[in-house]
């Protein structure tokens, strides 16, 4: 399946985090836009989650760990591991998880 | 955990495809750098497949269709789908699979 991300439809995660959702049976992949300066409230959830920095400066924390991230950076968080994050740049994000984020899907 | 893919080892998948790889429990998550004009040969696995064209033009084809991919356009392809590809220019890629692919693993 081709898909082009612009025709997706977009989905507010949070206040400043838009997203296009791509989700399979097995994964979601996000393609997220961030507005500087919006905070990402600390949060777990039980799927396995990698972040890669397409664009801009992201503050992240992970289990107490704080780095400022920028492209070609990658975040990998195990499930259930606390996270939260500060855009301080606008950012490019892609987020993929597994399983998929099924409380996504149902919000669509 | 934080990663920086330029400070990862290059894996060469095959001629003109080298890739950044980062493995999980679930995913693999391959950064890949491709050079204008090489051919990806058609093929299939069991893993389930999200390609996210980050820059440049890539052709793929699977399951018998082409299309001409670029930044922005993502090619969701199930477990066991034939496909392949070309470079029509230096492109950079992010691809995502679940399973993890234990066959690069076993590689690297």
């Amino acid at each position: 399946m081709f898909l082009t991300t612009e025709n997706l439809p977009d989905f507010e995660i949070i206040a400043g985090y838009t997203a296009k959702m791509i989700h399979t049976d097995q994964l979601t992949v996000m393609h997220v836009t961030v507005k500087a300066g919006h905070d990402l409230p600390e949060h777990q959830h039980p799927h396995e989650q990698i972040t890669n920095i397409i664009a801009g400066e992201f503050e992240m924390t992970v289990d107490g760990v704080t780095k400022v991230c920028r492209a070609g950076d990658v975040i990998v968080i195990a499930g259930n591991k606390a996270h939260s994050g500060r855009a301080l740049t606008d950012c490019r994000i892609i987020d993929v998880f597994n399983p998929p984020r099924e409380d996504y899907k149902a919000k669509e």
